[in-house]
C-alpha cells in the first residue's frame, strides 16, 4: 500500500474543518487591524533563505535544482518570501505595509512527535515604519490573535538593544560566543567563559530584571531608552498583558529592536507559538535599507493546544426515497440546497429502511419520497430529534428546517 | 534584486482577495451536497503519480530525491493523493466517501501566457458509490460549483463506453492509436489511418449524434445503455444543462464510463476549466478495487474568466490622532475593533493633516483625537462620504459607525 511521504499529514474533514475555522478566526482578527493577505510561491530561489539565515539553513530545507539547473528550495519560513515580494514592488506601495500571511513551510529534519516536515505558518510583516508606536501595534496584533484562538500562553517582551550593550566592550569573538550561549539559553556554559564577574552579574540581573527601571539601572543610559519606554508605554495602552523579559536572545544576529515570543502553557518542552520582532531585510534582496517588525505563529501548535473541540456539524437533510420517489427526491434535494441547507441523497441504491438508518447518524432531518409523496409532489418530513414527521409541500418542508435553526 | 523563481506569481491582497471571495463561494457550494474537505500533502513518494500516469509525467514534475535518497515529486494534480489517502484509511470510512480538496499543483513545463507552474485546483471525489444516481451527483455538482462562481461555460458529457464498443473489433495497435488520435481531436491523422470506412463513418456519426436514440443507433446495443440512459435522465432531473458529446475521448485508458467536460465560453485556446469521469485507482495503490467519480476544476482559469470585480472594501474607521491623542486614540481604535470594524492608526507620527489625507483614501471615517478629546473622553466623527462631523462619546462613535451598515 502507498503511504504517505514520512513526516508529512493527511487531514480528514474532521480535523481540518476545525483548523479551517481557527484560520477563519485568525483571518477576522488581522483584517480588523488593517492587515491584508498576500502569498508567494510554494518554493523560491535557493538564494533568498541562505541570504537571510546562512548557508546553514540548507542543512535543514528540501533544496533541490529544477530541470534548468536552478536552486530552489521549498520555503522553510515566510518572512523571507514576503519581503522579497515586498521589494520587487516597493516603488508602487503604499508604506507602512501591513501584510498578513497563512501558509504552508517545510523543514528537512528528523520527524518527531509534534514536528511535521511540512507545516503551517500565520504570521504578520509591517514593513516600513520605524516607530515605537509600529512595535507595539505588532505585538499587540499578535497578542490579540493568540487570544482569538483560544490558548492559553504567555508574552514575553524584550529588546535586543540591552543586551546589546552590556556585550559591547567584548571582543567580536568572545562576543559571538556569549551570543550563542544567550540564545540557547545555556547559562551554565556561559559561566564556564570567564567573563568578568560583574559582566557576567549584570547579564544575570538583566535578564531577571523586572521592570524597565531595574533594567536601565543596570545597563545605564542607552540610546535606545526612550523608544524602548515608549514601546512598552504603547504596549500598555493597549492593554496588552506581557511579561518584561531582556534574557530574550533569539537572533541577535537578525533582529535589530524588540524582540517578543508566546508560549503556550498546555505543551511541552516546545510550547513556542509565536517569535517575532523588528528587523531588517529588504536592503539583503536589493531593495532599499527598510524597517520591518513581524511574528509568525506556529498553526500547528496552536492548534494541539487547543486541543480536540466539538465542531458544530451543520444543519442537514437526508433525502430518503424509494425507487419510484427517486426522481422527485432530486427536485426535493435541490430545493433544500438553494435554501444553503447541506443535503444528503442515497447513490448506493440502498432500501429505505437502510437509508433511513444511514441518515439516523448524520442527519437532522430526514425527508421520505416514496412513491405517494410523487405522485402528491409532497414530502414526509421527520424531525430526528423530537421524531415528530409531518407531509408538507416541497416549500413548507425547506421552511420547515430553515426555520428550527442550527442544531 | 532577487525575483521569484521563473513561471510563478505573487499574489497582492485585491487579487487575493478575489479569489478568496471565489473560493469560499465554492466551500459553500459543495458543502451543500454533503462533501467535506481533505487535505493531502504538498508532495508525495513519485510511484504515486507514475502509478496513475505512467512513466511520462516525470517529465513534467517537480521530481526530485530528498535527503533520504527517497523519489519524490511536488503534486501534479489532486485525485492520486486523495485516492491513496482513501486507500490508507479505507476500512474505517463510511461509503460512498464525499470529499473536496482545493490545493496547489505543479508542473514543470515552459512557462506562458495563463499557464504557471503552481496552479490551484478545486475538485471533488466521490468513492464507493457505482451508480448512475452517483455520476449524475458529480456532474451536477460540477455545473453548480461553476455556476456559483459567476462564469459562462458550456457542460459536454458522454461516455467511454460508446466509443469504446465502436473500437472494440480492431487490433489493440491499431486501436491504441486511433484512441490516441481521438484523445487528441487530431480526426485528420483519424483518416489517414486506412479504417474500414463503415467505421470512420460510424465513429463521426456517434461524435456528432445529438441525442442518446441517435447514438444508440450507430453503436447498436450495448451492455451499458440502460445505465447510460438513467445517468442522463437523471441528469436532467438535477436540470443541468449540459450537450451530449460522444466524442470526448480523454483518458480512455484511465476513465471507466462516464466522461465531462467544461469550457468557458471568453477564454481563448486554453478554454477548459473542469474535467472528470468514472475511474478507478484504488487497486492501483493497494486498496480494494473501488469505483470512484470526480472531477478537477481549473481555480486559475475560472479567476481568468471571471475578469476582474470590483471586491467591497471592509467598513473602515482610520483613527487620526495629534501626539497628546494618540494613547487615548489606542483605546478608541480597540473598541472600533472590539465591535468588528477594520481600524487602522498612523504609525509614522505623521502630522494630523498628512494623516488626513491618507484616510481620505482607504477609509470610510475618521475618528479624529486631539488633546481636547482625549481629556474629555471623547472622539471627533467624521463621515467621509458626507462629511458631517460630531464629537461623539466612545460608544455612540462606534455606534455610528456599525450602524452606518457596509459602503
Amino acid at each position: 500500500m502507498i503511504q504517505k511521504p514520512r513526516g508529512t499529514r493527511d487531514f480528514f474533514p474532521d480535523e481540518l474543518e476545525a483548523r479551517r475555522s481557527i484560520e477563519k478566526t485568525m483571518r477576522e482578527t488581522v483584517s480588523r487591524w488593517g492587515y491584508r493577505e498576500v502569498a508567494t510561491p510554494e518554493f523560491e530561489n535557493l538564494e533568498l533563505f541562505t541570504l537571510r539565515s546562512g548557508e546553514g539553513i540548507i542543512e535543514e530545507m528540501y533544496a533541490f535544482q529544477d530541470k534548468g539547473g536552478r536552486d530552489i528550495a521549498l520555503r522553510p519560513e515566510l518572512t523571507a518570501p514576503v519581503l522579497r515580494m515586498y521589494v520587487n514592488e516597493a516603488k508602487v506601495l503604499n508604506k507602512p505595509v501591513r501584510w498578513y500571511y497563512f501558509g504552508d513551510c517545510f523543514r528537512y529534519e528528523r520527524p518527531q512527535k509534534g514536528r511535521y516536515r511540512q507545516f503551517w505558518q500565520f504570521g504578520i510583516e509591517l514593513v516600513g515604519a520605524d516607530s515605537a508606536m509600529a512595535d507595539a501595534e505588532v505585538m499587540a496584533v499578535g497578542y490579540d490573535l493568540l487570544k482569538a484562538t483560544g490558548v492559553s500562553f504567555e508574552l514575553r517582551v524584550g529588546d535586543l538593544a540591552m543586551m546589546r550593550s552590556l556585550l559591547d566592550d567584548l571582543e567580536p569573538e568572545l562576543q559571538k560566543q556569549v551570543r550563542g550561549c544567550l540564545d540557547k539559553r545555556d547559562y551554565e556554559a556561559l559561566e564556564g567563559m570567564g567573563l568578568k564577574s560583574d559582566l557576567a552579574g549584570s547579564l544575570t540581573a538583566l535578564i531577571e530584571s523586572k521592570t524597565l527601571d531595574d533594567a536601565f539601572a543596570i545597563t545605564g543610559a542607552i540610546p535606545e531608552e526612550e523608544r524602548i519606554r515608549e514601546t512598552f508605554a504603547i504596549l500598555d495602552a493597549h492593554e496588552v498583558p506581557y511579561i518584561q523579559n531582556f534574557g530574550i536572545a533569539r537572533g541577535l544576529d537578525y533582529y535589530t529592536g524588540c524582540v517578543f515570543e508566546a508560549f503556550a502553557e498546555n505543551l511541552g518542552a516546545e510550547n513556542q507559538i509565536m517569535g517575532g520582532g523588528a528587523y531588517r531585510l529588504a536592503h539583503l534582496f536589493g531593495g532599499e535599507d527598510t524597517p520591518s517588525c513581524g511574528f509568525a505563529i506556529g498553526f500547528d501548535r496552536v492548534m494541539v493546544s487547543r486541543g480536540e473541540s466539538e465542531m458544530q456539524r451543520p444543519q442537514t437533510v437526508a433525502v430518503v426515497a424509494t425507487p419510484e420517489g427517486r426522481i422527485f427526491g432530486i427536485r426535493v434535494a435541490a430545493a433544500f440546497r438553494q435554501a444553503g441547507v447541506r443535503t444528503i441523497t442515497d447513490l448506493m441504491g440502498k432500501s429505505l429502511s437502510a437509508q433511513l438508518s444511514q441518515a439516523a447518524k448524520h442527519a437532522d432531518f430526514v425527508a421520505v419520497i416514496g412513491g405517494r409523496e410523487a405522485e402528491a409532489g409532497m414530502v414526509t418530513l421527520r424531525d430526528l430529534a423530537s421524531g415528530e414527521q409531518q407531509t408538507l409541500s416541497i416549500e413548507e418542508a425547506v421552511a420547515g428546517v430553515v426555520g428550527s435553526g442550527t442544531r
